[in-house]
Parts: C-alpha cells; sequence; structure tokens
C-alpha cells in the first residue's frame, strides 16, 4: 500500500517506549568513548539493541563509531536504523567510508538514503524520514486500522496517516489515527479529512519554516511532498524539537561571538574550543584596530582636549548596547516571521525615533553626572566643563541613535545577502558601532569645542 | 473512569484538525484588534468557534477580550475552554475581574482552574491541562479502547492513556495508542507497559525540564504526579514546544540586554518598547560611568602617555568580547543540563588556560601591529614604543583571561543567586569586564612604563 518504505525497516522503537530510558543514556556514554570503543560495545550488543542505541540523536559519535565496524555490521545496522537519522548519520562521514557503505546497502535502502543525503541537513527533505503511513483515497476505515496494525513497526509514527491517489501517488489528505479509531468502520477514510487541502512543507523548505508549520497548526507531523504532490517523507513534532533546541544554541552561541560548537561544551577540545572563538575574537579584534587609527586621526585634539579621552569607554559601550539590544530584537522578530525583509523601512521609522529618545535619555544622565561632579567637587573638568558636558550628551544621542539603527538593519543586511540573521553577533554589532562611535564623538567635539578646548 | 475531568470539557480540536488553519490567522487577526472591537467580534462567532480562536495562543489580547464580555458569556466559554489554556489566560487578567469569572463558574470547573492557577505559569503544574484519558489498571484493551471512543472529544490527546490503580488513583503505567491498536483486544492494558516506572514530572518542574523529559525519551506528553503518585495533569509536545520558542525568544532578548518584549516587535507601543530598553541601557550607562572614575584616577599617566589612550577601545573590546563568549557557551550548556553549578570549578580550569591562549594570539596581533606600524611609518609611538608594545600585548592577556573567567563564573553565580543564570547579558559582561580592564591596563603601563614614560 505505500511504496517509500525501506524494506529492512526494523521495529522502531515507540514513542513511549520505556527502553528509551536507558537507550538515551546508553547513548550519552557512548558519545564520551573513542571511537573504537564506541564500535566495540556496539559489537558486543544485540543487533535490536545497537540499532536503538544508534538512532538515538544523544550518540554524537555514531558516524565515527560506524566507520570503526566491519563492514558487513556496519551496512546491517545501517539498515535498521530509522531512515532519517542513518541519512544523518552517513552525511556526517567522510565521503570515502560513506560510499564505500552505500555501495554495499540493498538498492532499495540505498535509493532511500541517496535521496535523503542529496538534501540540505537543514532543509525538510533532510530532516524527513520516509517511514510513514499511506493509504489509497478508496481505503475504509477498518482497512486502515488492518493496514496499519501490519506495518506498524517500521514506521517512525502511525499517528498521521497520509490518503493518496493511487494512481498519481499524489497526496490527497491527512487523517489522524485520533479520528479513525473514534470512526465507523465501515466508512471511507476520505470522508475523515475535513478539508482536501492537507499543510505541507517542500523538500527545500528551511527547518525553521517547518517548525513554524508544526507549532501553528499542532502537528505531530507534516508531509513532505514534490512538486506533483507525491509525499517524499514525513517531518516528525520529536524531531522539530530536536532541531529546534540545536538551533536555539547555535543562535546563541553565535550572538555570543562563538561559532556554534559540534558538542556539548565540557566534551569539546581545548584546540577545538580555542578554534571556535580565536577566529572570531581575531577578526573583531583587527576592526577594532580601527579604533586606533581614529584615535590616531584625532591625536592633537586628544592632547588638547585629555578630559575627552575620559568619556570614551562610556560613549562607545552605549552604542554597543544600544546596537546590541536592537540587533538581538530584529533577530527574533525576523526567526519567528514577525517581520520580514520588506519590514525593514518600519523597523528603521521605529528605530530612528526610539534610538534618539534612548540617547537623549543617557545623554541627559550624562550631563547631570559631569554637572554633579563639577558642583560637588569631585572633580575638575576645567573652566570649559559645560561644553563638555554638551559634548558628551550630544555624542550620546549620536551614538546610541547610530547604534540603534545599525544594530537593526545588520539582520536585514544579512538576510538580503542572504547570510542567516542570526549570524549578526553582539561583539560585530558592538566592533561596528565603536568605530563610528568614535568619529561621530570627535567630530561633535570639534564643533562644540572649536575656539575654546580645540 | 477518569475523575480528573473537566465537566464542561468542550469538543477540544484535534491535533491534526484543519480548521486550526483558519483559526491561527483569526487568531493572530483578532491580536491586532483592541479587547473592546476583539470581544464584539467573538460575540458574532458561534460559541464552538469562539472557544477554538480563545483556545489558540496565538491570541495575545485573549485575556483583555474575556475582561471585555458579559459575564455569563465569559463564564460560558472559560468553561468550554482548554483548561491549560483558561487558566493561562485567567492568570493575565487582574485579581478583581478574575475572581469574577471564578466565582460564577461551576464548582467543578472552579476547582479544576484554582489549581491550575496556584502552580506558577513556568512550572509543569502551571503548563499542564487536566484533559486527558486514564484507564483502571483492570481495563482490558477493548475496555479502554471503548473508553476512549467514549471521551475523545473532551480530551487534549489520546494518544498517551495512563494506567491507575482504582483504589489509591496512583498512576502504574502508561500506554500508547498505537500499542493500543495493535494489541489483542482481550488482552489487559498492564501488560502493555512494559516497564511498570513510567516517566513523569512533579507540578513544581521547571518548563525547561519538563521540555528536557519529553525530548529525551521523545513523548507526546509527560504526566504530572503528586506525590502520592497521583496524575495531576499532562504537559503535551505542542505545548513544550511553544514554551520552548517563547523561553529562546526570551532568552536572545535578555542576552542582547532588552527585557523580554511580552508581544511581537511590530505590535510593542513605542513608549513600551523605550521602557523595555531604557532602564537596562540606563544601568549600563551608570556601571559603565566607573570607567570615567577609573580613567579621571589614572588622569596624570594619561597626560604623560597619550599613545597609550589610542588602545583603550581596542583592549575593552577585546575584553567583552571574550566575556561575552564564554557567557553565551556557559548559559546554553547551563540551560542544557550540559554543565551543573558544581561544575563551575571545571569550568574555571578551563576558562583560565583557554583566556590565556586567546590572549596571547590577541597580543600576539596587537604588538605585531604596533611594530608594523613604527617600522613602516605610518605611525610614530615615540622612542619607548616597544614599551608601549609590551605594555598593550600584556594588557591584552590579562584582560582577555579576566573577560573569559568573568564571563563564564557569572552565569554560575546568578544560578547560585536564584537568578535565571540566562539573564547575564552580552552588554552586562562588557560592561563588567571594561572597567576591571582599564584598571589592569594601566596597573601594567605603570609596571612596564614606570621610569620611562610614567
Amino acid at each position: 500500500m505505500n511504496k517509500q518504505v525501506k524494506a529492512g525497516g526494523f521495529a522502531r522503537t515507540t514513542a513511549d517506549d520505556l527502553r528509551h530510558v536507558r537507550a538515551a543514556d546508553l547513548a550519552e556514554t557512548l558519545s564520551h568513548l573513542e571511537p573504537e570503543a564506541a564500535a566495540g560495545a556496539l559489537a558486543r550488543m544485540t543487533e535490536a539493541r545497537a540499532v536503538i542505541v544508534l538512532d538515538r540523536p544523544e550518540f554524537l559519535g555514531a558516524s565515527a563509531a560506524i566507520a570503526e565496524m566491519r563492514p558487513e555490521r556496519a551496512v546491517t545496522l545501517v539498515t535498521a536504523m530509522s531512515a532519517d537519522r542513518a541519512a544523518d548519520v552517513l552525511g556526517e562521514m567522510d565521503a570515502e567510508r560513506r560510499d564505500a557503505i552505500l555501495a554495499l546497502l540493498d538498492r532499495e535502502t540505498r535509493a532511500t538514503l541517496d535521496g535523503l543525503l542529496a538534501y540540505p541537513p537543514e532543509s525538510a527533505g533532510g530532516m524527513m524520514t520516509t517511514e510513514f503511513v499511506s493509504v489509497p483515497v478508496t481505503a475504509t476505515v477498518a482497512g486502515a486500522l488492518d493496514h496499519i496494525r501490519t506495518i506498524e513497526r517500521s514506521r517512525e509514527t502511525i499517528y498521521s496517516i497520509y490518503i493518496v491517489d493511487p494512481e498519481t501517488d499524489a497526496l490527497v489528505g491527512t487523517v489522524s489515527l485520533r479520528r479513525l479509531v473514534t470512526a465507523d468502520p465501515a466508512q471511507p477514510v476520505l470522508e475523515l479529512t475535513r478539508q482536501r487541502d492537507p499543510v505541507v512543507a517542500s523538500p527545500e523548505m528551511d527547518r525553521r519554516a517547518v517548525a513554524r508549520l508544526i507549532r501553528r497548526h499542532d502537528l505531530l507531523a507534516v508531509p513532505v511532498v514534490d512538486a506533483e504532490k507525491r509525499v517524499l517523507g514525513i517531518v516528525t513534532v520529536d524531531d522539530v524539537l530536536d532541531a529546534i533546541v540545536d538551533k536555539h544554541t547555535e543562535e546563541a552561541q553565535r550572538f555570543g561571538g562563538v561559532e556554534a560548537l559540534d558538542r556539548p561544551y565540557l566534551d569539546t577540545s581545548f584546540l577545538g574550543m580555542i578554534r571556535k572563538r580565536a577566529g572570531w575574537l581575531c577578526a573583531l579584534f583587527l576592526s577594532e584596530m580601527l579604533t586606533a587609527s581614529a584615535m590616531q586621526h584625532f591625536e592633537s585634539e586628544l592632547a588638547k582636549a585629555i578630559t575627552l579621552t575620559l568619556f570614551i569607554p562610556l560613549i562607545m559601550s552605549s552604542g554597543g548596547n544600544s546596537g546590541s539590544q536592537a540587533t538581538s530584537l530584529i533577530i527574533r522578530a525576523l526567526a519567528l516571521g514577525q517581520v520580514r525583509l520588506k519590514d525593514w523601512w518600519r523597523v528603521a521609522l521605529r528605530e530612528l525615533p526610539a534610538g534618539l529618545v534612548l540617547g537623549a535619555i543617557l545623554g541627559a544622565v550624562g550631563i547631570a553626572r559631569i554637572s554633579a561632579w563639577q558642583y560637588l567637587g569631585f572633580y575638575d573638568y576645567g573652566p570649559h566643563w559645560p561644553l563638555i558636558a554638551a559634548t558628551v550628551g550630544a555624542g550620546l544621542v549620536g551614538i546610541v541613535t547610530f547604534g540603534s539603527l545599525a544594530g537593526s538593519m545588520l539582520p536585514f543586511l544579512l538576510q538580503r545577502l542572504r547570510f542567516d540573521p542570526a549570524s549578526a553577533s553582539a561583539p560585530f554589532v558592538a566592533t561596528l558601532v565603536d568605530v563610528t562611535g568614535l568619529v561621530i564623538y570627535f567630530s561633535i567635539a570639534l564643533v562644540i569645542l572649536s575656539g575654546t578646548l580645540l
């Protein structure tokens, strides 16, 4: 009844199977072992058990462990694994080993895995599994339930059933097991689907968009269909949950200015950790060197008005902070689909006044601080202290406004250039704002203090 | 068969019900209306339709709209809504209106909602719904399926069935609809549960821990039990998905230095936006004023060696960047449970050498830059330029090491003080590191340059 089925599909663990408790623990333990040791541990398990452990996404070293096995064993296990996980694991292997294993698989499994491997890992095609349940439009409730009972053990989920046209293989509707169980057995399944336009994903769809579909429609799985509406596979809610959490970790690390780690913090090697951090740190350092150049440019002004330098860290950091706020707001709004690329103009029209108001608030605080210190005798900013205070105040307005605008526009720019908007990090925004901030500050100083201090 | 059932429970929309497509859209549209207008729109719908729309978490103004309704209408709708959503919506109301509605509810519904409202919204108790399916230990597969068919329409999910002891009401095991459907009808349900120790949550459990349970065991729902193992409710995977995405947005915004927004970016009022940003910005600004004080403290050194000021922004930002990296890594590691409070020492022992190596890399680049500019004649750092270069290099090692250590320890400190570790923001870390960074830089300068420039 269903052609997209992997021949060797092994008994899948069901969602509530309590062996998972131990399987997840075991998978995590194996993740800490060297590949040979992990392969050895898998060799000592029954095939069924090894497959259950390999199927767990917690097992980070699965592909390295499989690469260490005898080819025949590797082929048996890969054939028995769930198709989506098997494709993920093979995708992490170097091309040579992967091709060696693929070559030994039976024709059908190889075709399935080749198909899945062709999609980018972050797309619906790369996340989907081919182990779903479909029935022809002509099926009755009783017939569908009988079919489900026969093939249940080889399917990822049986809670969503896809009704297809037997001629064209095109998806006609979806029905839930919930409805099948409560319906009259003699009823045709087609009558149970209320609308004839089921929610579907395309194989190219980004995993974030797939997650949005599943969330919005409270689905347990979403079918992935080609241009002819043939079901290629399904993405299940547990895969989406994992993908969302991974994506969150990746985004949080990138926003902090680190390349996303492949493994948990404490499992990342010291050198690996340095590599993930040094690259960005050096790139930011090199960009930030422009601040030294900017300062050199204003050297004579600096020498004449040392007082100005006292506020440089304060002013620069305020620009960076307002930029970081705006960037984090826009990255999330874009990720949630609350704001689209074409909304950049609306966002700019909000951030400009927001920046001016926030800058004015900080400017007022800054002026109050300088005046207070001067009056209370904590520090003497010299005879021109009101002008210094005005420079600091005006500088803050300019820099905070620039920070809010630049910080909010950066994610749009990245998206426009087809980068992930979430690659804009707080340190990156701060660096961007720092150099410009210095130039703004000194330019304002030149205008206000020219003829007196400068 | 199940006592924890809300009397008036209305036909719940099923997971794959395609009316959701329109309900979600409608809920979003209503979110943009004023409360009176939204209440008016709901008044024009059938009761069934209004309940479906109110049940959608996308409807952000649900509680304001209900507060605008005639009390009888409000009571009918609240009674018919799913219990977890009704409790969330009532929880957002002011106490007076909430109590007015609760007082008019039937005794059973009021008891259910009072119970749910007693739990913090971010706990398992605050997220759970009471509309689950339970059967006694004595039930057969056929009996359980018959029971499910009778009560299906009033349940949030029927895919997880809870087997309870009829005497004590204690949870004995769980079984999936999948297993029921494929099992022999005459078999006792108890035989279908492999282990007698089902995965459960306590009502106080944090939503992040609930999400971890559901992810780890690939569950569609997790039962929430009290100390006597009685099932109080269930948390379903779709609620967890929503909670995770909301939490992610909150964390990303806080890491960027903004208070979490309650509504989407473009729906937040201008003043609301300023309020969410000005607080942190002012707090950071006031703390950062310590940099001005530090600079004032070193004023005579600054006057003697202006060259030193050229590198202040460069050095300070490097400290902030390394701190932001470390903080983002540790926040995520703590959130994912990869690192626990007691691991702070292991983390410190990794971050210390990591900071030294990263600082040494940046220090080498910095020394190379100064030497190159000096040799190539781009800039003259004076006769003591090698000492200046050494100061910058040593300063970078000290500041980057301090940044990595302080940035990685901050989330632990916050967790220890019972704050959310994710309230550590990139701007906050940068500010923390800036002041200390200046002191480190000038102290190193005093040691290296004393007797020559200073």
